[in-house]
């Protein structure tokens, strides 16, 4: 029994999802012919409320083709010191934007409406970049899956409107939020300008990512997707799977939240673990005690066919997903109740 | 009965490809441990006798990829006036590398060594963009399907050996051209420093482009792809069509070619039309006489179900596929040769 | 006696000029505080009759910054093959705009308002760069000097207007055209968007050039010169050669024509000349004849201590100026007319 | 008497200054023939050891040359969150050079080898920006003009050459710290890859600054000037005031140094002073103590014709500089003693 916690992209369709891939009517996508996307489209825009939304490969060409929607080079966006834009994104900020970050000390990932507000550049300093686009996560990845106050958001929202700013999500994730904090993907499509979310994490389809949001933003999606080589043909097949997975694997991600919760118990009580992260989602962070060598721990795990993930600066991440089952649960909360570990 | 010509694009996967997609081992592309897709790229690196593939969405991302590998900002690439990398990929050349193109008013799409070796700007007059890449595209879409003499990018090899230029083939259709020429992939592996080529055109897979090169050039090629946003998950599903397609649906080109043969010497024999560019492969181009109203004329053939192409200037395109059958060929020929049209 | 014609750049400041600018009271132009840039911005502004005008150190800065302020990365101008823009500001439209060029086939350097119209392309076609400027260049320069007929660059303005397209002048050598054509700086100011004029050629200031134009686009300027780094100190000094350059330098480009028509007469009368371009202004290009080696003809004249520009594929560029005396005048004549050359 | 604190950039050429741009032989420099460019330039190279040097027109503009010199689009550079690069650039890194900034929480504008090597990305991992600059300043800005530890920059040379990393250096005001640590340029031009240094700030050249660097940089430096916009004619009457500032205005920086340590004594004895900043060259940092209002603060002194600047977050900065005189000097010290403030 392999037990891969190293990410939930690593989920592999179920036959059910695969039957309802194969059995998509596709067309051209460029043409905007594609029925099963268009489908798609139209769902994820209802779904929020939104005017539009649009098909992409990944996640991270979402969030850049945001960032460059609400952007002009030289400019500058505001985010967390942890977020995903800034990090793991190749980048792409500055690359395909010529952006800047201001990176904000948050808190797990998340930042405040009154950090916002300090870190606006002056409109009319010119020797600094201008602001013009605040970005936020939600669930936050390197912050734990921890997800925001809503309230706070709105708050954010406020300080975006007085000051001339877009607000994108980063809603890699937002799927999990959702079902943590049970709110609704109307309240998100309500604040946010665009917002992107991911079929291929907890939602557990193969690829694929949506751009949602307002008609003025949203204009302008198909000329950058265009432009970073994202206008696939009969993708159909995959945007079925995140058609599939919208009705079949959201709610349940309360399963992983679980989970993880119950990994987290676990590994509190035991003697090589420091310090576990709160457990919001389904992303569980925690430190070894300072005595336990941390390479020798993973390996461990490694033969015993556990594979986690090493975030650097001695933490640790394991992330629950849909192919982690039952029996891999019990079997690893066995093996961390036991002294072989 | 719906003759679509537009594209060969808009081919749709057999039930034989189907099933292959569908019986697909697949995993995380991203920490390359999808195996479907790292078979691909073996056996297309194999093909052509270089050193490494990648995967990726779009055959636009493998050209605007393999520019950015190949050229700094500022630099200048060598192309045809028809290059679909300037004419037909949202501006990417400049967008994604900063890049400005000189173009060549090439035969067909096709540009020769003396050509290229006279738009190389002096290397040491800074005024000018430093020349660095030459991009040849075969066969040429806008040039009408025709296929390069190969003895003449031999020449063009020797120019950009001589000014330490990078060679770079957009070969979106380059197994047509194989087809049409009875040429090996193993001699363009040997001439050029990077190639695309497509699997969603001829070859009728849904997605997906492989961009195939020398070790050095291709070290860079995940950055690049990364920070481009193409970077997918369990998109072996895909390749798994681009595997069955190159062993099943390669070599019957031939038939395509045929067709479009056969269509052009209908079209020669039609009276309205005023001139039928030669046929090398699935490519026509033809031009209405002048008395001929060309928006009724694709009126008119889009009420008998049949669709088709204007590319401007009074050029009007059809393309055959894998989709357009026998049965389309024998009707559309017969419509040709009647007076209804 | 030196006599070098390369360029009306060569030119030094008279000691007249050098007198204004020791006495020109200058501060701080980066707070906008050097009263005599201030000065000269505000001049130049009234004199074209446009809202705001902004100092830069050179004329290649001016332009790029115009085509920044005017377009987004992945977009299109339109302008003349022979464009300054294009073939001698470092590639700098893909590099600091992100830009490509839809370059036009125009006559001696200048385009047609129908010319500019069939180029645009389609807006709502995402495939290919959205179109947004049209940059003319007047007088041409690679273009030998030619001056607008002023009417088509109304009916330029008339094309641009509606297109939504932004019109830019390189008006690098603007006041010679002005001098030649006997037109006035508000006529280009009411069709212009923005402009750029040199201080440092015809008029002989050592340095700077000047962005004017329309408040809208001149809001962006400060910013986009700042991003550039051209924003200078105490640089007054080179802004009060440009004022006294108005004033005294200016209307005297007459001589520099007429010297130019004159040495012009003389080549074509000479028998190593196979044709010389009409002369409108103070550029002046010609070509030998095939049996005479350019090399070897350029060492002549260089061992008479006579310098000239070559500007590729056989032809020859000499530039009259401010510093080409008529001491000089004479005696370059006596050697045209001689068979000494 | 009006007494302008808000920076050094501020000082005008005395007479003899003057007398010597007004007598300085000048040449156009985009051919590389202005002597007095040339001079300056070797001038420079040869006083730091380096290969070569390159005059621009603003310090922002070497600083901005140096990190495209150094790095490619998608890439990062490390320097202290302070850095004048990262904020007081215009957001150039990501304009100009498509950079991003990891910005480390250093001391007073300086880092620590440590940091440096902390915050280098793995070079494998491709989801993060490829780590290849580092960016030191001295003295710093907006850290209040304080001086590197030499040994520490040693030993940041040392990681950078580790690691595969450039090393330049923003010397806007290394001439400052040069006197304030006896120091040699020499010792500089050992240890960085490249040195930008002004010669408009506490030298009191009217603009202009100089980038001198290893060949193998500064043999990108020229194409990058132009394609900047930087490329200036017969600057040489700038240059002039430079040479002739580092042979008269150099060493007696002291005599800043010792101004703002005298500034700063008083400020510290002063009511409504909380807190003044060590003071080691010519920039003086201090903060009001909270019930004072900073903004009728600075009212008051500009009504006593007294200007200094607010760095915002209740900062305000004093420059002292060439301008700043013995009488003025005296005046305000009798001004802080006093009860009039």
């Amino acid at each position: 029994m392999i037990i891969d916690l190293r990410s939930d992209t690593l989920t592999k369709p179920t036959p059910e999802m695969l039957q309802a891939m194969m059995q998509a009517e596709v067309g051209d996508d460029v043409y905007k012919e594609d029925p099963t996307v268009n489908k798609l489209e139209e769902h994820i825009a209802h779904l929020f409320g939104m005017d539009a939304a649009l098909y992409f490969p990944t996640g991270s060409m979402t969030n850049q083709a945001a960032i460059k929607i609400h952007t002009q080079p030289g400019e500058q966006l505001i985010a967390d010191k942890y977020a995903h834009v800034y990090n793991y994104e190749g980048g792409g900020v500055s690359f395909n934007s010529g952006v800047s970050c201001k990176l904000v000390d948050g808190h797990r990932g998340m930042i405040t409406a009154e950090q916002v507000e300090e870190n606006i550049n002056p409109p009319d300093f010119y020797h600094s970049p201008l602001t013009s686009l605040v970005c936020l996560e939600n669930t936050t990845n390197k912050g734990g899956g921890a997800c925001y106050d809503f309230r706070e958001i709105v708050k954010i929202r406020k300080v975006c409107d007085e000051h001339g700013l877009g607000l994108h999500l980063d809603g890699a994730r937002l799927w999990n939020a959702l079902v943590a904090t049970d709110e609704s993907p109307k309240d998100y499509g309500e604040v946010f300008d665009t917002i992107s979310v991911c079929l291929s994490k907890g939602l557990g389809a193969p690829m694929g990512s949506v751009l949602v949001g307002k008609q003025k933003f949203m204009d302008k999606a198909m000329r950058v997707r265009k432009v970073l080589g994202g206008g696939m043909r009969q993708v159909g097949f995959m945007a079925a799977a995140g058609i599939y997975a919208l009705e079949h694997h959201w709610q349940r991600m309360a399963e992983d939240h679980r989970k993880a919760q119950e990994l987290a118990t676990a590994l509190a009580a035991h003697a090589k673990v420091a310090l576990v992260e709160p457990v919001e989602t389904n992303i569980l962070i925690f430190k070894l005690r300072p005595e336990v060598d941390e390479l020798k721990f993973i390996q461990q795990l490694k033969e015993k066919q556990i594979f986690i993930s090493a975030l650097g600066k001695g933490k640790l991440r394991m992330v629950t997903h849909y192919d982690y089952t039952d029996a891999m649960h019990a079997h690893l909360l066995d093996l961390l109740s036991s002294k072989n570990l």
